[in-house]
């Protein structure tokens, strides 16, 4: 669903199951982020032995030459990617332009919170098997960012606090969720979880944000 | 300075500033993933007008097939990633065979503290021109488990409670330490930060771990 960039959604003033983060748009730069996922994950997963590994890094390094040949200054990369008040598209958990990011999306619900579902592989790994403890540290804290931009504010964190219940499982659909549930003036309380299919909350998380705007630069 | 994959170093049993995390060793899966990681920044940074992107999408679809066809299944790449006691290759911090990672190179110290310098780009952008609050997290988290491991515990994280006081730079040399404070029973309380070269406290942290051993795939 498209969104006026320039408009923050809230409940108050969007329909049930907004998507509030950038779905990739089929654009080149997409296309090749989403490849670039695809290489960092078959990286984790290929032979270690492949003779061609060489081959590969070379190409890669070709590649990235070619891309670097192409960029503009930071500065005036930040603008570019900073340009409007809406979601972005390059931050490292729902960002299509972002190889990092898995990527996650993020809708909002009517009563308040926002959700989106994700199944993680090998380069989120901590235990065997299982997702590591900053990464879902990592992703809540965004999510969580998305659920205060969902209910009209934004602000910094302040403190993060995570607790962990259960191993969070690799190769599963898990889900997350945010919510705003307190506001104080500029302190703002929200809470969020990652939960597997059959409703195990693995992770929970409480943060306070302090609103206030960052610039974007311009 | 090479390690005994064998034996966690401890405090009691290492010299002055051992290396505890992997650092590149030149193999071709080293120099790939590297390669990856540069793709991942240049992606970030070229013009978003490069009219090559559709073939650079192209190019990296077709690597990631070549390396997909030589992967073995999931679960005996899972006993091979585990293979050996010691510190891991592939975790998204630390790993130089995981793209995602900066990676983040960690070395121990006489006083119970391990350290590490690293200086992060786009694809761990938060704020504009800052690090993204989650990323501070995730590195942290990662940064507390390698610091019990230094003092000769290990354990999963029950509860970590980041503080962020003040907005951390992208593209500038930052530190990152960690050390075990007290141990009670199978609780381990362990803190850590973030600083800038100029000694600015960016980001705290605190967290209690269960001492559990987790067994490896085999």
């Amino acid at each position: 669903m498209s969104q006026d960039p320039a408009k923050h959604p809230t409940v108050g003033n969007a329909p049930d199951g907004i998507v509030l983060t950038s779905a990739p748009n089929g654009e080149p730069v997409d296309q090749a982020t989403a490849a670039a996922r695809r290489v960092v994950d078959a990286l984790l997963r290929t032979d270690r032995t492949n003779a061609n590994l060489h081959r590969v890094a070379e190409e890669l390094n070709s590649i990235a030459e070619h891309l670097e040949e192409h960029a503009p200054e930071v500065a005036d990369r930040l603008i570019d990617m900073w340009h409007g008040e809406g979601v972005t598209r390059h931050d490292p958990v729902t960002g299509p332009e972002n190889a990092i990011a898995p990527p996650l999306t993020l809708a909002g619900r009517d009563d308040g919170y926002v959700e989106g579902d994700v199944t993680l592989t090998f380069p989120y790994q901590g235990p065997p098997g299982h997702v590591h403890g900053g990464v879902a540290a990592l992703l809540l804290d965004h999510t969580l960012g998305v659920a205060n931009a969902w209910s009209g504010r934004s602000g910094a964190t302040a403190q993060l606090n995570v607790r962990y219940h259960a191993p969070t499982p690799l190769f599963e659909p898990l889900t997350i969720r945010g919510r705003l549930t307190e506001e104080n003036g500029r302190k703002i309380t929200t809470v969020g979880d990652i939960r597997t299919a059959d409703g195990t909350v693995c992770v929970s998380v409480e943060a306070l944000f302090i609103d206030k705007t960052v610039p974007r630069p311009r």
